[in-house]
């Protein structure tokens, strides 16, 4: 399978340095359990390819809104966990900033962020 | 990349004959946008894949959220499209038995069906 | 449980006339399950009062999500019943127009109709 | 309007005290934003209230169905609301947890609390 299609969805410059102050450290909230959430998404993928192989043997629509249902309950685990660790790392990070006069605007960007993208979540 | 994950999630069985009685022909209601289902289908394990990536590359968690969003908003679409033509083809074959005798009982079948897979959708 | 609030209801004008061509008869689909519909909204009103209540009073936020949670689900279960009857009565009925140089339109339009109600339902 | 119906939905016992440690203060994250809710939450009862009133008139089911769709987004916008306010006080509260020997743990079931709550939202 080639490559080409993945480069059409998203940039994969290794590791560029991180913008200044968008999070406390290289370490994220997910990055002690990188390796979960590979295999997680790797599965994940391996479902999504499964429901093109349906479509493509002609197999029955509601076998294959099944599979669908069940790669959405995959991606919202994968959302969960993402947001759990984002609210004990970055937003609890925030409130540890030592220096009060920008603490609470640090806070509040924080919240602000994590509560967009679990709204996006949600839609 | 292997294919034995595949293996793993579903069979994979090259176009297996349809269980009696499933539908009305093996041209089902998606057949005449295969191909566009299978584009999609596969952006979609694209965007995956790139997800991952991103996980790999330690991005940002709120930015991998983003596009845990889109892929579950591309996914609905998808979902919906093969609703929409389970509904106009499965639903409305049944509706088109000429045996008045089981007619209803089939509609029936084809309605609860349909309304199960909405139903796992929505959850 | 209490009259006066049913009472609300009850004074409802009694089966207005339907729009012209909207559906095929007042009977609706979910006509022969009315009741039950009105005591699950009944009991959904409810609940939607006792979250106003709850932030009245100063509960737990948790328990107030918890609470809407609940709503949310009752929701979904009624929306369901309402498509699954929808499409067992508007779209079937469609399928038995007699005329048969309408009958596709007249399909197509109530399909269409459906899926774009689940996919609001979906966001 | 009698309070019977409300009364088997959920207990409405005054202002009863908060659990000891379920939060800091008797002051919520939406304490300064109840009367915003209990607008919002009188404006969703009215309309669940309209809902049962297009049921007892025989409305057509997919102008039910837009207005479910309707209260299902208010709902969502109110659960939102009580997220972000949560995260900003209750999790960001245990965060400046003084004591640093309970710190990790009071933080961290105020993070497994907020997730579990976002976790039935999503379902």
């Amino acid at each position: 399978m080639s490559n080409t299609e993945d480069a059409l969805l998203l940039d994969a410059a290794p590791s560029a340095p991180d913008e200044a102050g968008q999070h406390q450290a290289v370490n994220h909230g997910y990055t002690s359990n990188k390796d979960a959430y590979l295999r997680r998404l790797k599965r994940i993928e391996g479902q999504v390819r499964g429901i093109a192989r349906m479509v493509e043997d002609d197999k029955y629509c509601i076998d294959i809104l099944t599979q669908v249902a069940a790669v959405n309950k995959a991606l919202h685990a994968v959302s969960l966990g993402l947001v759990e660790e984002h609210i004990g790392h970055c937003v609890v990070g925030a409130a540890a900033e030592p220096d009060a006069s920008v603490r609470a605007d640090a806070i509040d960007a924080k919240v602000k962020e994590a509560t967009d993208a679990i709204g996006r979540l949600l839609r």
